[in-house]
């Protein structure tokens, strides 16, 4: 375990992901309140919305309105998703609180990229260069890439570690023609396909390859073991994860109503804590952040933490001489 | 990863710990009908129900009509658990179905001992050695030695390495005393304390003082980390665990209502075979226990697979060119 990181950075994506899949309204004040909130748990980066069809996406049809009254906390990077030039038009419309920056899309598996965004890989390809000069044009850096089903796809089942290169591959590709300089590669578990060995065998061979490019691990738990894959990329040194408060969100993909959603950032912050790796973020406060997302959709979220309880008030109380707090 | 076992044996729990602490009443006959269910899923060992006080969990008042019900499978052991002579006189009326094994019962902290035992070291020590020849005098061998709140304890907190080290010799010499030959010792994480650090810490120390007798974990997944734990286990080659189906259970200890069950056995099934780690269990079989545990309980469990869908479904879909099964 000598490669664990002491520090690991989270990108909370809770509002993001959670709210465009819920299935009743949430009103524009709530998503608010949950995103000011998480501004106060010591986060330093959380994806907010997505800029995206909301014919598609009715979730997220208030966006603007929702980054509009949002209270911004100094410290804290605030991020947006969107897939195209309305995307981009509309969250050039919020440079005052939100940090855009331009990511090229890649799937390692084709048959996701055909069925989830009718696009084969040469398509997408013409359209993430056609993106990259749209994000220019607006004066937005493209410095990520993000690679989707990248440990496997419920269309093409498993998924050779050689696409994910490719993919990979391709985005540097891009990047180079367009002379954009690319400062993280973001590799996605889209719909839960990953297992410790997975993440040991894709990340190194992408570390082996870029060796000078962080990886960030966008992790799901749509199967229930998100977070030994966690456990086994902080094992290799990966210090930057997406996850999502509670656990928020699901698998749009590929008929799994139901489906877990991200790994839970208590979860996460939990096990980081506990193995002695520093995250920034005050764990009771991120609990209470579950509370309220609990309250706003109006279930019980997968993340068992805020059941189970922080061990650290179990610490306290028992220091305290009163045990069981 | 090298010492990753080629096959793992899993104690299935979930009627046991499920069905004591379920809420409302769950009839005789869905007892038996999930047991039996159980039994045809390639598990060779399912612990069906608790000998206990009826006043204390009335959940389990009806053990003895449930073993007399259950339509036992050959291949398949089925045990139960108690922990007093009244429990062993209910238990030797069930020797045509059950397989007995005499377990000495300790705690690695004593704070929990006296809160929900009542009982200090001392007294259960004695308490102990009354049960092993109470055992013995039943017929009943002395095979087994169980640790309570072995990684940590909501009373008294973090649970230094020699404690369950002390409690372990203290099982191993009550077992000399009465002639009894020990093949197994359970660690279990009671109040889901463990990380997998702590894993490798106390599995260690237990394996590096008693080389030769192998180990048995009982993970709660209390805090939702439970699932890294198992695999920081198997990683160390334990090949023994126990699980509940669809994580059924919860944390009676210490005013956790709510708190999540143990590991879910359909997730630990899925992350040994995507190892490579034989199980003997039909997985998709297993899932069906799953539905029918929720439908028996009336809730959605905290196991995610079902949901997520076993990925060998999405392989035989993808490889017969209908991808998202």
């Amino acid at each position: 375990m000598s490669d664990l990181p002491s520090r690991i950075t989270i990108t909370e994506e809770g509002p993001r992901e959670g709210f465009q899949i819920e299935s009743g309204a949430i009103s524009t004040n709530r998503k608010v309140e949950l995103i000011n909130a998480l501004s106060h748990t010591g986060l330093s980066a959380i994806q907010v919305c997505s800029f995206v069809n909301p014919k598609l996406v009715p979730g997220w049809a208030d966006a603007g309105e929702v980054v509009n009254a949002i209270q911004v906390v100094d410290g804290v990077t605030y991020t947006a998703l969107w897939f195209n030039q309305k995307g981009i038009e509309r969250a050039l419309q919020h440079t005052d609180k939100l940090t855009l920056a331009g990511c090229i899309h890649l799937c390692a598996s084709e048959a996701f990229g055909i069925s989830n965004l009718h696009r084969d890989r040469e398509t997408n390809l013409q359209a993430m260069r056609q993106q990259t000069i749209n994000h220019q044009s607006g004066g937005i850096a493209v410095t990520k890439i993000s690679v989707m089903a990248a440990f496997g796809c419920n269309f093409s089942a498993d998924v050779p570690t050689a696409n994910v290169l490719q993919a990979v591959d391709d985005g540097f590709n891009i990047a180079s023609e367009h002379g954009a300089s690319i400062n993280e590669v973001a590799l996605a578990d889209t719909m839960g396909w990953a297992t410790p060995s997975r993440i040991v065998a894709v990340t190194g061979a992408v570390r082996e390859r870029w060796p000078d490019v962080p990886i960030r691990l966008h992790l799901h738990d749509t199967r229930g073991i998100g977070i030994s894959n966690a456990w086994a990329a902080m094992q290799l040194g990966v210090d930057r994860f997406d996850t999502t408060v509670g656990g928020l969100g699901g698998c749009p993909f590929a008929r799994q109503p139901g489906a877990s959603g991200n790994i839970a950032t208590e979860e996460l912050l939990l096990l980081a804590h506990e193995e002695g790796i520093d995250t920034g973020v005050d764990i009771n406060a991120l609990l209470e952040c579950v509370a309220l997302a609990e309250d706003i959709v109006g279930r019980q979220l997968p993340g068992a933490l805020l059941r189970g309880g922080n061990l650290e008030r179990y610490r306290q109380a028992a220091r305290s001489g009163h045990g069981a707090a």
